[in-house]
């Protein structure tokens, strides 16, 4: 039922992957007065690409396995290698995501060490304008990662039946973050005062933002390489990963406030330090009365939030039962993504292992806490 | 001889192919509240695309009808509306390559217009920050515009033999091109006090973030669409592009400081405004006795350079013969990329209205008085 032993396979894989597609090509050189500076950005992209939880690759391989009805570990199915560098690149596309992410957001870290960014603008300290610079090659890392993410699936694809389908969905879960992406921004710019409309926009967002790349390619992908049809691969993916990744933000947005029970020390409220406008907040604005709703809208509305101002915003979401109301959410949508996995499953004649590899990789997107109505 | 009669259709097309390919994909919807803000981004999409000189998709459609023996333009070839969209995607991939561009120089203005990023600042005026929304945007469309290419290219190329080949290419295209802007930031970041060194760096840097997407690839994927094989199709795109690129490179410099016949009113010196690193003040560098050569420093080190220092640059760029040893360079590279057409036609078997055609598409990269020793 657990595909996680491709865990450590997947992590050296991905850095394998990196260097080779993202570095400068095997038998060409650059100017050597250059190179120090491409190596430091070739280096990082490796850097930037450990450390994932690699959800994303692991619901794309147990996807492919529960239809070829075996975990596949040993090697057995000449398609699984192109299968794993296919999940290895969405999780390389992920990375060149965060990358830009991290540039427009001016964050100064990612996954506990320095954003790519600020440590190439640490690199080039010597340089007349550091800061400057280690955002104009932060730019070009996450485009040299996107391009690597592309090739390392049309090398994958190649190998796989169902090859052009293949590239169409993988651009087009490019395309869609990218869009989801400039809806997000549309989103932090929208005003306060219709926290209905704020609510609605924000969960039409996860579906381009968030569950595009992180739950319904993953499984269309999969189920293209185990070489179920594109029509229906597509509706599948929809049905399961739409729900399942709205839930997933949900989720990382709910725990963000509330804490995890496995909690890695990361200081709780970070979203609610950087205004970041949730669907938290939304339903607090919804259900709070007019000074609380005040309030908060002042608090958001200001350029900085000081701790006192955190500890504030989590009381009202609590108190206004916003903090509820979004686990209701996260357990309808999850919910509504099991039952699509059971469906999934009688329309792919899906084994009983096969259907419990599938839903415990979905599982694995939400803590048991969550799951539970 | 002139393939400029596809002008017209190619503009028509990348900006069909734009909306198509980097806007919401049909029959799909984004929030309401969020529409304004994303048509906004499409919509610069398509005005970023518009106005190039589409040199190199010509050179692309004229090496794949130097082989086909014709200029095809009555569409008798059923691989030609192919190839016009393949041309087409480097074309959107420049403009990609050029969003990212400005975002990183901090540039105002691209051909005769706002850069993207900061027209989009301009369409969010309302936002709190429409700097930081703008650049964010831009940030984005540069992905979404990198995307569609790679996508009208992979559809182009599914209707083409060499489909793999072609996307290869296309990819390791846009791979040579990024890791071109990271060895141009190094440069950019590189000292004064070895001239001998930024001119080679320079040179060096020129096959990479020029001459890979604006000379090798379209030979590379004109010669691949018309069936050449793989490895005859990139030593010829090397050998003629890669000199013809550096030559196209360096009359671009040179043109900024002498001016053109044909000049567009663009003014003069905006290079040396900049700062730019480039092969003349490495050359003038070099050439300089100590006290002029320790002004040109003074004067490039400087944080900015108003139109007495530009006046000086330019009369000292003359003064130390550098202009001249530019002419001489791309004269000479010029003469290689001819004499290489030469060898191409004959290892293609090109006839000799072939042969004209290719010639020809490659010279309109060079004004003719700089194309004369």
């Amino acid at each position: 039922m657990e595909n996680v032993a491709a865990l450590p396979a997947l992590e050296s894989r991905i850095a394998t992957l990196v260097a080779q597609y993202a570095g400068v090509p095997a038998g060409m050189t650059v100017p050597r007065t250059c190179a120090a500076v491409m190596d430091a950005v070739a280096g990082q992209g490796v850097v930037s690409s450990e450390g994932g939880k690699r959800l994303r690759a692991l619901l794309a391989l147990a996807t492919f396995d529960a239809v070829r009805g075996g975990t596949g570990a040993d090697g057995d199915d000449p398609g699984r290698s192109a299968v794993m560098d296919l999940a290895c690149a969405i999780e390389v596309f992920q990375t060149a995501a965060l990358v830009h992410d991290d540039i427009i957001d001016d964050s100064d870290l990612r996954r506990g060490k320095p954003s790519a960014h600020r440590a190439l603008a640490a690199a080039l300290s010597d340089a007349p304008q550091p800061d400057h610079a280690g955002r104009g090659l932060g730019i070009m890392l996450g485009d040299l990662l996107a391009t690597a993410s592309v090739a390392i699936a049309h090398d994958a694809a190649s190998r796989l039946p169902k090859t052009q389908p293949i590239m169409r969905a993988f651009l087009n879960m490019h395309r869609e973050v990218e869009i989801g992406q400039v809806l997000d921004l549309a989103v932090e710019e929208a005003p306060l005062d219709r926290p209905e409309a704020l609510a609605s926009s924000s969960l039409g967002v996860f579906r381009w933002k968030t569950a595009s790349y992180t739950t319904i390619a993953p499984i269309e992908l999969g189920l293209l390489a185990a070489g179920t049809n594109t029509t229906k691969a597509r509706a599948i993916a929809e049905s399961v990963g739409a729900p399942l990744g709205l839930a997933f933000q949900l989720a990382d947005d709910l725990i963000d406030v509330i804490g995890s029970p496995s909690s890695t020390g990361k200081p709780v409220g970070g979203d609610i330090r950087e205004g970041k406008r949730t669907v938290l907040l939304a339903d607090a604005l919804i259900a709070a009365d007019g000074a609380d709703r005040a309030e908060l809208i002042r608090m958001f509305e200001a350029p900085v939030r000081d701790g006192d101002d955190v500890a504030r915003a989590i009381s009202l979401f609590g108190s206004t039962g916003a903090i509820d109301r979004s686990r209701g959410r996260i357990a309808t949508l999850w919910h509504a993504a099991d039952a699509a996995v059971g469906d999934a499953a009688g329309m792919l004649g899906l084994s009983d292992e096969g259907r419990a590899l599938l839903a415990g990789a979905c599982a694995r997107f939400l803590p048991a806490h969550l799951r539970e109505r």
